[in-house]
Order: C-alpha cells, then sequence, then structure tokens
C-alpha cells in the first residue's frame, strides 16, 4: 500500500482524475488530495466531477508520500502559478520517488525546471514546451524514464494506469 | 483603417476579446474572426461572451490583413495544435506586420518557434515556457518589441490596447 499525493485544482479534466484514482484506490493505495486550500470543494474543466482537497500543498512535503500523481486538464495551468506547488513537484521529481503525470501535467515540472535531460510526454499543444524545457518528447502512449511515469491524454489512460501501479508494486 | 485579424476559438478569455475589439472598432478598424471553422460560434471559458467565425485559418494568410491579435484564456492552447493556426501566427510575426499578443497568446507563437531573441510578456504561468522558448520576459503591463505587442492577462487590457492603437497608427 502506497501513500500517493494527487495534485490538482480547478478545471483538472474529469476523467483523468476519476479514473487513475478509481483504479489506484482499487489496488489498495490510498489517496491524499493536495490542492491550494485544505477543505476546497475543486470542479472538473468538464463539470461531470468533483473533489474535496484533503491538504494544503504549503502544508506537506516530498516525505509525507511515496508518489505523487498530477491529473490534467487547467489544473497545472493554474498550480504551476503558486510557489509552493511547484517546488512540491520539483522535489518529488529530484526525490526519486515515483511522479505519475498525465496530460498538461508536464507545465508544472517545466516550471520546476526539472525536466532537462528526462523522456517525458504530454498533451500534445505543450509538446515545444516540454522540448524547451530540454526534454525529450516521445508522441506515445506512456513514457516510462526513471522515477517519471507520463502519458499524453484520456485515451492513454489504461496504460498510463498499468505502468504507474507497475511502478508503485515494484 | 486596418483590417485586424482576431485569431481565436472556445475558451478565450472572454473580457480579452471583448474589449480590445470594441476599442479596435470604435477607432475604426475592421475584425475579421479567424478560427478553426468559418461560421462556428465559440464560446469564451467565464460564458459570458460568444462570437462567430468569420473565416477559417487554413483559407487565409498575411496578406490579407494588416495586422494580428491573438486573446488569450485557453483557446491558443487548443489552437497551438492546429497547423495552419501555428503557421498562420508564425508568419505574422515574421512578416513585420503588429501582432498583439495577451495573456496566454505567447503559446501560439512558442509553437510557431518565433520568439527566440524576442521580448514577450504572459500570463505568469507560461513565463518558464516563453524564457524556455529564448526569449526574454519581462514582468510590465505591455512589452513592445519591433512588430510584437504583448501584455499579462485582463488587468493590463487598457496599456494593451493604448500601445496597440498607438502601432496601428504609427
Amino acid at each position: 500500500m502506497s501513500r500517493i499525493a494527487v495534485l490538482m485544482t480547478n478545471m483538472f479534466e474529469d476523467v483523468e482524475y476519476t479514473q487513475p484514482t478509481e483504479a489506484f484506490k482499487k489496488s489498495g493505495h490510498q489517496l491524499i488530495l493536495v490542492g491550494l486550500k485544505a477543505g476546497e470543494l475543486v470542479k472538473g474543466k468538464k463539470g461531470e466531477a468533483t473533489a474535496k482537497i484533503d491538504a494544503s500543498v504549503k502544508d506537506v512535503s516530498t516525505s509525507d508520500f511515496d508518489a505523487l500523481f498530477i491529473p490534467g486538464g487547467y489544473s497545472p495551468d493554474i498550480l504551476r502559478m503558486d510557489e509552493n506547488a511547484v517546488k512540491f513537484a520539483g522535489d518529488f521529481v529530484k526525490s526519486g520517488k515515483p511522479v505519475f503525470a498525465l496530460c498538461h501535467a508536464a507545465q508544472l515540472l517545466i516550471t520546476a525546471q526539472v525536466l532537462r535531460g528526462r523522456k517525458v510526454t504530454g498533451w500534445k499543444s505543450i509538446a515545444q514546451d516540454i522540448k524547451n524545457a530540454g526534454a525529450e518528447y516521445p508522441d506515445q502512449s506512456v513514457v516510462h524514464d526513471g522515477n517519471l511515469i507520463s502519458s499524453r491524454g484520456p485515451d492513454d489512460i489504461p496504460d498510463f494506469v498499468e505502468a504507474s501501479l507497475n511502478e508503485l508494486g515494484a
């Protein structure tokens, strides 16, 4: 059983939160929703899913968790303006603990400046941003580079979940 | 009187479309809404504004217009996945004709790879992306670098409009 931080705020891509977290829970892992404000109710961009934030990102650190999952949508665009969220995500990548980055999640890692020399995929729109950050952008459903597992978007969720669960089991 | 192409699609930041275009029209300029599909009705991300696209970006070229205006919000994140939109925006920057880029608009110019050595501002979330694209990111309400005028977001609209109108008058 791993303790997984889910870093998210409003405008997350609904299925990119609901489907992986359901699979992680089903496999016995514990999820802690980390956002900008504890107790805040955040909404998906499609209005299909809501989630209650368990802890503010300013009150947590890498040592509190075994892994980090960042759903996509426009939530990462908001989170990357918060210095605590940027630091938390960056620290996680540097810690060597598993980081699962889906869709636009890599935007947060770009702002944290931790992608140089890494292989990372993400939503097509941010491909050039990933390359400009010094990373390689493989156009594949899932990319596994050390502790970093990334996928492009909703269609890749089955491969993303499988790779993430394998990493947690390893 | 100038012919200004307004490059936009769904999820544009409502006031970043309505306020500048109102000011441009009031000054006698002609606006042509360029998007992904002629006749499409596109909606702002706040649901306050809608707009009807006059022409598909695949059917226009730089020579049809005197200037380009790109509103922000999440519209640029969608447009940067369309190769015709990327080419059109990139061609405009290279043409030397005025380009007015507001908020997230610079994302499209990053994908077009036309920002190296330029000075460009934009929404705080994309500051690192702008720097990684080889540009300087001044944290100012309006940045004027050659044919490129850029601003950070809604609060900067008055300065953005003033600088843009000056450029059209020059």
